[in-house]
């Protein structure tokens, strides 16, 4: 935001949480292919399959932001689920693509709340009708936790926190 | 619901769906143990994991009904999952049992939802502390699909119907 | 062995490993059933699903005779898998249940082979025609691990040496 | 190879088995990446998990020669794993990623069989020095199936055929 200093001060300071809402109003998109072993009996993609998905697009979203899940691991914070909601609309089947849209919704302390959308993929050709179909959305809570410890953070490790700091200049 | 016996009759019959809604108040449980391939690099069992077992519990308390899911898909009768919501209290590790409670806590039309409560296992000794941990709650919702239409069916075929009014008597 | 009994001795002692070798040839027996999460777009068990099989029977092959997995987890030995091969005979199909044969087939230092047979389930009605079907065969190879070093340990810690002598005697 | 036209004719024909030989023995590279589900208590990729990915470079490397898996099993074949054998080098750890590297080893009826090795990527900087980790080798052999019959077909269907006819050209 260095080009922003010149501006007036804005009449009451944007704290870092809001500029952090502003930004992640834009979705992570991270593609996603229905691979026989995504299926079950019925040719569609196993209903418990789209949690493993959804983390991957997790896990993606925060490395496109400099957050090295591994790294976290590493240094002693994990991120574990504490909430999940799945809406099933539609199923993928065998063979099919889609768009898995992530974006963090809500954080609050060391809790990251994630909202996703399962949605057919941008068309390629233009002249194909348009079609969009709405497979699946979700809700996931995270918590920061100390891996040592075994207990709830009181709050997020630096590298987590500089990251998100820097993703909201 | 003992003290209802000296009760007048009920000026209407009780509906199949009361009784069964009554009867269905029983958990039934499902025995899990974590093995090394339901855990994740954090020691415990990985989150999605445990949908898995909520599916296995599903199945096998239909079956203590009557109800074969495998001559359900064969006759053209599928029961997808369309939303699912779990809470994670606390984590399995590897090695541990829980018990799975599950019960189908209401039905209406061809949409059957499903309660969950996993718990540690009853002590067989009973000069160990009490401990009863909570790990999950969990509700799944079903509906009745025609296979071969890939249509939400209007009622509840036959077999199942028989298995459930059985149930209710 | 009960006829040897009247031999005469043997010229040199049978040693611990032979002892285990003629132990092991009998098989432990894990029941298995095909949930819809192990199932595939063609009705049948995903040819992956066998090997969170194989590992489940070998865990609970290991506890039969006193050797808790988690357990060894904890005191640092790992039991990785270093050599897997599976032949496909037929496949489970949704809802069925089959019997996973394991038994310890070669222990030579630190590594350990197992062998499997995946077969039909025993008939509990003797009227029924006998059916044996062979579902899969598959051996294993673990090498036991020290999990500080990352390292191939020089030989098996005391708690699994004591539960295989005392599994020989 | 067009361009061959204008050449004198070989001493003998080169048969398409040949030539598909010949054109095969490149590799197709898949890049897999270790996410947290695939882990397990170890902090390492979970065995059975790379089978998972086995399945998904063949698919896309069928794919890749124009054969849409999804596409096989709408006209009737599948093409089920009948043989599986995997050899472990060296753990993938969470968060790494790798070059899984595929290729048709060879083709005799409807069998078909392919090779497999996971090595560590290639590297994006040429200073850093050189490293090289083999993690995994594997074969897996395929058959042709007839879904409705559920027979192994005596010829593989005219759209797999013309495809690998298409490739040795």
């Amino acid at each position: 935001m260095g080009d922003q200093q010149n501006q007036l001060p804005p009449t009451r300071a944007i704290t870092e949480e809001e500029a952090l809402q502003a930004k992640t109003e834009s979705w992570y998109e991270y593609l996603v292919k229905a691979q026989p072993h995504h299926t079950d009996y019925a040719g569609i993609v196993w209903h418990g399959t789209y949690i493993s998905w959804l983390e991957e697009a997790r896990v993606e979203c925060l490395r496109s932001i400099g957050i090295d899940f591994a790294d976290l691991v590493k240094i002693g914070c994990d991120l574990p689920v504490v909430d999940l909601s799945v809406r099933y609309h539609q199923a993928l089947r065998l063979g099919e693509t889609a768009v898995l849209k992530a974006r963090m919704r809500d954080m609050s302390g060391v809790r990251i709340v994630w909202d996703y959308e399962l949605r057919s993929p941008h068309l390629p050709n233009p002249e194909t009708p348009p079609q969009d179909i709405l497979y699946l959305t979700a809700q996931v809570t995270l918590v920061a936790v100390d891996r040592e410890k075994g207990k709830i953070m009181r709050r997020l490790p630096p590298s987590v926190k500089n990251a998100l700091v820097k993703l909201s200049r």
